[in-house]
C-alpha cells in the first residue's frame, strides 16, 4: 500500500542484493520510516521478537525468509539437516503465541528436507519464501473481497451512509505483506466508494492502533478516529459501531480466536450491543490441532515495562516516559481469547464461515 | 490516608489562613506532591474544570468550599442572592456528570438562601463546607465497613489466600476527601490483616489509575499490580480476579451506574465470567430524578489531545509525547453507563443493595 508516494509491502528481498531482506522497522513508526535490512538466522529472531516486525502473516513471511538466510549461512562443514532443523526451531521460538511462524518454517524444513546442495537449498527456500509471501498478498486480497460484501450489506442497510466500523490493534498490511487482514475489507470499500469509518483503538501497551492502523488508514485516506481502548463499549452502546473487524494470532479448530489483549472486552460488548464481530484472517493462522483456546493456548507475558512506560514523539525526539510510581510492578500478557460463542463469523481467503468446528472444517475438506 | 509519614486529606482549610482551601494538585501525581491554594470562586471553577480536583466526592466537597469562597467575594455593593446564585452555576458548569457537585452547591445554596449578613453567610457556608467534607469521611468509612464484609466472605471462601480486587480508575481517598469509595473496603481489609492485591487498570487516556491508585495503594503498603485497561477480561477468564469494585460519577435511581470510560466492559467481563462487580458509593452521587443513565446521562466530551498525547516523567521532568501520527484525530468521552443488569450490588454507607428500583429506593425510605 502506498505511503506518501510510493508502493510498499512490509517484507521483500533487496532488488540489489537478494542475499539482503528488507523489512519496515515498526518500533519507529509512525515516528520514522525506517528500512532495515535482515541478513542472518539470528537477526530474523530478534526482529521478530524485538518487534521489529509484528502481525502473524508478516511473522510468518519473516520465518520463511529466515529459513532461506539459514541457507545462505551453509558451509562446508555444516550438517545440514541439524543445521535447518536448529534454525527452524529457534526461528519458531521467537514467538510463541504465531501460529503462521510455526507453519511457514516447517512448510520450509520439511521442503528442504533431504536436499543436500548449498545452491539448490538456497534456490528452492528462496522459492519458496517468495511464494509464501505472493500467497499472503493473494490471501488478504481475498479476505477483502470477501469482507467487501458484509460492508456492501451495512452500507445498504445503512441507505449508503457512513458504516462504522470498529478495529483492535493492527491487522492491517503492516501486519501482513499487503492489504491487511481486519483492513483489506475496509480498504477495498473504501476504494469502491463506500463511504466507511474506522474506530482505532489505541490498543495498549504497545499502541499498534495509535502508531500503525491510524498511520496505515491516514496514508491511504480512509476516514478514522482514534479512541482508547476503554471508549468502544460507549460508542457501542450509543449505537456509532455497525461492526467489529479485528485479526487473529491463532484460531483453534473449534473458532476461538487468540488475539492482542483487549480484543476478548469488545467482542463482549458487541455481542450486547448486538453488533456483528468479525476475525479476518487466513488460514494459515488456523491451528486445527488446539480446539478450546482458553485451555490449550498459552498466553506469552511481556516485559512489565511496556505497560509501566510508553513511547511517543517529544521536539523531533522518540522517547520513552514513565507513567506510573516509580517501582510499580506491571502484568503484561500480550494476547487473550475471545470464544467462538462471541464470533459472528469469520472471514477468510475461502469465504466467511461460522465460528465453529463445523465453519473451520469447511475450510479444510478440500485437502 | 498516609503519604510517606504524613497523614492527609485531599481538601481542607489552611490551618494560618482559612480563607485559603488546600488541595493537592492531582494532574502532578505521582511525579510530584503540590499543594494549592484555592482562594476564590474562579480560582475553583478552573481547578475542578481542569482536573487539579477530581473524583466526584471530592468535586462535591470542592464545591461546598467553593461556595464558602463566594461568600468572602460579597462586598458592600454586592446582591447577594444573585451573586450567590451565580456562584453556585459557574461551580456547577465546571463538571457537568458530576452529581455531587449539585448536590453540595444546591445545598449550600439552599442554606445560604434569606441571610443577608457577609459575616453570617461566611461562617455558615464555612460551617456547611466543613460538615459537608466530614460527612464524606464518614460515608467512605462506613462504605468501607460494609464493602468489608464482601471481601472477608471471599477471603473465607479462598480459605485464607489472597483475595483479587480488580478497579478501574481512581475511586481512592484522593477522589474523595479520605479512604476513598472503591478503596475504603480494600484499606479496611488490609488494615485488618486479610491478604488482598489489587489489579489496577491504568485508565486511559488520563491514566487516574496508573498514575492515582498506584500511588495510593503503594503509599499505604497494599499489593497491586498495574494492568493496561485492556488486561481485565484476560485475567477473569484465567479465574485471577474474585471481585471488580469501582467508584461512580453519577449512579441513577434504576441502579445505571456512569463512571470513567472502560466501566462498562470490564462490567461484562465480569459478568461473562460469573464476578461479583460492585460500585462503591456514597448516597449523594445518587441521581433518583433519573432512572435509565443510558438515555439520560449527558456524558461529556474532553479534549482529544488527551488521547493522541499523554504526560509521563523522563529525566525528571514531566513531559507530554504524542502517541499518534501528527493530526490524527480523536474521540475522548470522559465517562460510561454500566447497566444495573451487570452490577451485584452497590456498596454504600447505608449498606450494600442490589442495583435496581427497590434497592436504591431502600436508600432514601426514611427521607
Amino acid at each position: 500500500m502506498k505511503i506518501g508516494d510510493l508502493q510498499y509491502q512490509s517484507i521483500w528481498l533487496d532488488s540489489n542484493d537478494d542475499t539482503s531482506v528488507c523489512v519496515i522497522d515498526q518500533r519507529l513508526l509512525p515516528f520514522e520510516l525506517k528500512i532495515v535490512s535482515i541478513t542472518s538466522v539470528e537477526e530474523t529472531f530478534r526482529a521478530i521478537s524485538n518487534m521489529t516486525l509484528r502481525g502473524a502473516p508478516l511473522i510468518g513471511a519473516a520465518g520463511a525468509f529466515g529459513m532461506y538466510l539459514a541457507t545462505l549461512e551453509i558451509t562446508s562443514r555444516t550438517r545440514i539437516k541439524e543445521h535447518l532443523e536448529n534454525a527452524a526451531r529457534y526461528l519458531i521460538s521467537s514467538r510463541p503465541t504465531a501460529v503462521n511462524l510455526e507453519w511457514a518454517v516447517g512448510r520450509q524444513l520439511k521442503f528442504l528436507t533431504g536436499l543436500d546442495s548449498k545452491k539448490e537449498l538456497i534456490e528452492k527456500s528462496r522459492k519458496l519464501a517468495l511464494e509464501i509471501t505472493e500467497k499472503e498478498i493473494d490471501n488478504c486480497k481475498l479476505i477483502g473481497e470477501q469482507g467487501l460484501t458484509l460492508i456492501e450489506e451495512l452500507s445498504k442497510l445503512k441507505a449508503g451512509e457512513t458504516v462504522n466500523i470498529l478495529t483492535h490493534c493492527n491487522a492491517g498490511w503492516l501486519a501482513c505483506v499487503d492489504y491487511g487482514t481486519a483492513t483489506a475489507p475496509i480498504y477495498m470499500a473504501h476504494d469502491k466508494g463506500i463511504k466507511v469509518h474506522v474506530w482505532v483503538d489505541e490498543t495498549r501497551p504497545r499502541n499498534q492502533g495509535a502508531r500503525l492502523t491510524a498511520y496505515e488508514l491516514g496514508s491511504h485516506g480512509v476516514p478514522h478516529t482514534l479512541i482508547t481502548d476503554n471508549a468502544g463499549g460507549h460508542l457501542m452502546q450509543r449505537g456509532e459501531v455497525d461492526m467489529v473487524i479485528v485479526g487473529s494470532d491463532r484460531t483453534t479448530a473449534q473458532g476461538d480466536v487468540a488475539n492482542k489483549i483487549g480484543t476478548y472486552l469488545k467482542a463482549l460488548a458487541a455481542r450486547d450491543n448486538n453488533i456483528p464481530f468479525y476475525a479476518a484472517l487466513p488460514c494459515s493462522s488456523i491451528d486445527r490441532s488446539i480446539s478450546d483456546g482458553l485451555k490449550e493456548i498459552v498466553v506469552e507475558e511481556r516485559d512489565e515495562k511496556e505497560v509501566t512506560h510508553i513511547e511517543g514523539a517529544y521536539n523531533d525526539q522518540v522517547i520513552k516516559v514513565r507513567l506510573a510510581p516509580e517501582g510499580t510492578r506491571a502484568s503484561n500478557y500480550g494476547f487473550d481469547i475471545t470464544p467462538a460463542r462471541l464470533i459472528k463469523g469469520i472471514i477468510t481467503e475461502k469465504g466467511i464461515i461460522d465460528a465453529s468446528v463445523k465453519g473451520i472444517s469447511s475450510l479444510f475438506t478440500d485437502k
